[in-house]
């Protein structure tokens, strides 16, 4: 079968790999979709990211569905032809963390398309793919596209629920990338009653403002504009920031009131932070890192039509024309979110 | 101008009452529509409920919306002309309880249409009513006849508060009544992914499932369908019970999972309880009474589609028929929410 | 070796059993010492309590703590000699609540000395124990009489996590025996300042004063002593209902402040609940039910001083004598924690 | 009567000032002892910190204790010679978050000896204060001294609620002066089982040795010390950050385990952290401000021996004296807690 390889940066190769029948408890996949993630960017466009680098090569990708073609024994609920969203999230289940409920904390995690750990935890964007049938939520009614879009949605839920209440809530998102799209999307299923959005692209903006969000702000254009949030102590309960850039955090701290929540998805390095203004007015910056059990979570929301993902599906291009996709969406200008079509 | 007082059980007559005129910090607003809830209809038929009883002549009602006729001063934000909601809920901002910021439980709560203080506090089904600004929520975009469900939502956003985390979760409703209908949206609108509801009443669950219940149970008629709910440890993570009927509380015990949370909005008196059984499994049974900010948010939750409580509004009678009206509100096989147009 | 073995009521005799070596990962240890616990004492008098019966010999016994004496492979931190704690919480590690962190709700739970299962899961009060090395907590600098009380007191830390915030918390506790008596040293060891314990035996209420109770109430003395906690909205912020008794939880609600915290631990079958005034406060009622990590914090707290259990010890009988031990341990105006000395 | 205080960097005199008769609600405090505190210590040493500056003479002073010797109307509680603790919190009740019960963060707060508003909030450091009555905790059975410390102590109350869960965590404390000092007795009055200080300062350890602290680190001396606590994923439950120094938050991250709680007391401006690293492991950083109802719980865990204080207090000096005493505080190497003896 074929696989989609980074060998270094910009060296994307298209290649053979090996299948792997499904054993007890498991099912081979057909993967029909596969969405190209901020991470998968990194390896392609530098090989790495801070302490994080290609050592081997690496099949990329961790967004995937498929169709199961195949079934071990001990799959119970699962039958061949089902339409598939594949977690890449793989923890021990043994570990300290694991034990606490902690499973995205695990010590031992293997989750798709990772170089950290060596060798490293080859990904999902190959042909065929032998999975435990745990990591697999069927997704009826859903389309193959859509299905693809669980796993950054479970970003943007667990990130949700470590924003604790949002029921009525004012919330300010930094960053209108993909996740910060989703996480509108995601704070309004919660029950969020007003939701505001800035980045420094009219574009992405503009897929924020398609998919609800109440207010969009370019900062860019309008360096001020949050000062109308910043009178008395400020506005906002929760701040998602998805941007990862200190200038998006720091210039939000006034436009939050005291013991706001600041969920922090963006992955920057370090940030000089106005952590004195924060203490003061006991802000509560909580780091968010992928997810776990809100994977299922993120089928059902679309299932039951609480999360429309499809807007922000831009592009689908085919499985041979990685490269292009990967050039696509480290385009921000021309591209929201970018996805292979496998049969492609 | 026009009131509707109760003298006795039974005793229901539309009388002339002095209208107010309103001083600084507080508008007139001539009403326009007010629900009938559960607590009108134990005054109109029983002359109270435990030990509250009435006492005096009281006016009903607390479920009111209608169109700001005059202003005092200190009331910027709010014109002459605007539609709101008002809210019922009156706490006196200074006692402990004010100050730890739990106002529903203030001790000297001055909630429309209660019998529990002596003398007691006056209703708000009367044509002109003064009320305090900050009672005021603003409903453009809304009907009147939606701007009155404010205080009924209310009261399910408060309990949906008291449920914790509801993004992703199994949701069980014990009784679909106004409020158990009401729990369904609320429950929906902070991301509850699967809703069942149990009643006695096909018409109650008639309406539960129109407003989007997954899955309705007529327990009358099949005693056992809970069970399947109840293997291994149990199923749902949160129960609203709404029927205040110890027998349907008692019998979701075992279809609750461990550590699941029972909101208890319903108001029936003493309960016999299996708290073994509850303590086994650390069942976390939280009272949930009234509401307080949530008014706001339930006017916004409507604005924004949210929730939408249209469907709710079984009949609109004439202010002159308030008799009619309440004869109808207590036949559940015939009303849901039956309103009073004060125009009629 | 020797094993003290229930047949069914009454009937508690001392008999050979059989030793089991100690595999991987696993440690021999001698037990020196064994606290008898009142589910110990209902089998002993009652065989068994609601709908768990034994359905065949049964070995009793929980609270247990003794000597390495030897080790399998993988027991790195154990030596032999090591006095050790040793808690009989064995959950299966997979199930969805161990997934969870929520062991003690384990689908799978083998709690030494439960009639529960059938078979039933065997307990600890036999000369030598093979246990999982996990199960063992160096007890180091405490006699083997306080290891023995890890596990009750694990069992009152874990109520103390269930009731939430302590410090500085007015607390009430109802019911003086055993649990009770050490759900006074939690709370004190969470940082309560007002500790008030009641109960209908002076004796057990000598105890509570003994171990630092701020105010002991006899309530078959002075039944209306928690009306001067009643005025206003009430006083305590947390309840532990350690009786098991509705009429003690009925009779409490009165002095608890809206939003007050009941801990149930006791199991006393169905109770009537005055569930409307519990509903009207907004009451938190929250099941608990054994514990798990809190066995380790449970020496550590012993270790440091923060917990002293040394007072409840009231009688330490020889192994042999087990039948009179357990006569005595039913006693409640003679004994408070029984415990049995293994070499007598 | 004679007040202290301040004009300018340096620039501090006992000066004469007007007293004030008790109105109604009010009581006549003549102080006997007052603690400085390291804000007192940044307006005489730098005539401010950060964007607060003074701009007009300013009494200095807000930990202080006297003797009640005049009561206004509707003081029910105190009488004349009670010995108090005077709370220097003095929020409005009236503000939005008042009425959210986080008076800490009141939008019109008039705490003693602040320089943010202008006019200025006068101090505490004068020999007869009048306060409400509400300000004053009576602290029978404390020393004058003890009751002086009651508000640096509230300070480390609140962070330890803010930090959540204590009972069994294994703490950091990083900063050993007054408050880490604090910090360490708080964390150990709310159940902590293992608490580890770093500082720079052999001296400032030894104190947190004398009050507890299982181990001391002067990471001056020992720069790896906290690696062995970075194994794995890290150690420490919770992060007492008392330094304000970026170095020492960013340096622990490595020792603190996933979902870590750090609460945030030191203010030290703008910090570099490393904040991926802190995503990555879902780190709570929480800013921790002032106190309010904390305050009567200092006094009670003093009153109950939960916490000892006396220790810190190494230096008291007569009023007299107040710019030796400011002197002899701003030397950490000479001492922890400073106070100044009114009578003197």
């Amino acid at each position: 079968m074929k696989a989609i390889v980074i060998h270094a940066a910009k060296d994307l190769r298209v290649e053979e790999w090996d299948m792997q029948e499904p054993g007890p408890g498991q099912a081979l996949v057909e993967l029909n979709t596969g969405g190209i993630c901020g991470s998968d960017l990194h390896y392609y466009n530098h090989g790495g990211f801070g302490v994080v680098r290609l050592k081997e090569p690496m099949i990329l990708g961790h967004e995937v569905s498929g169709t199961v073609k195949a079934l071990g024994e001990g799959t119970a609920g699962l039958d061949i032809g089902d339409l598939v969203a594949v977690s890449p999230s793989r923890p021990c289940g043994h570990c300290r963390y694991c034990q606490l409920g902690l499973q995205n904390q695990c010590e031992n995690m293997r989750f798709y398309g990772s170089a950290m750990p060596f060798p490293h935890i080859q990904g999902a964007f190959r042909q065929h793919l032998t999975v435990d049938a745990t990591q697999c939520v069927k997704a009826n009614g859903l389309t193959t596209v859509e299905a693809a879009m669980a796993e950054p949605l479970s970003v943007c839920l667990h990130a949700t629920r470590r924003a604790g209440e949002l029921l009525g809530r004012r919330v300010l998102v930094t960053g209108s990338g993909p996740i910060g799209v989703l996480c509108v999307l995601a704070a309004r299923a919660a029950g969020a009653t007003e939701i505001v959005v800035t980045d420094l692209s009219d574009q992405a903006l503009a897929m924020a403002e398609r998919v609800g969000a109440d207010r969009v702000i370019n900062t860019a254009q309008n360096r001020d504009a949050l000062e109308s949030y910043s009178s008395g102590k400020g506005y906002f309960d929760v701040l998602y920031e998805c941007s990862g850039a200190a200038s998006a955090l720091a210039g939000a701290i006034p436009a939050l009131r005291p013991r706001a929540v600041v969920v922090q998805l963006g992955l920057g390095g370090d940030m000089t932070l106005p952590v004195q203004a924060m203490t003061v007015k006991e802000i509560d910056l909580r780091g968010s890192f992928r997810f776990h059990e809100e994977f299922g979570t993120a089928v059902r929301l679309m299932q039951n039509g609480a999360v429309d993902v499809k807007p922000l599906i831009t592009h689908s291009i085919g499985f041979q024309e990685a490269k292009e996709a990967f050039d696509l969406a480290s385009d921000r200008s021309r591209a929201m979110k970018v996805q292979l079509n496998f049969a492609g």
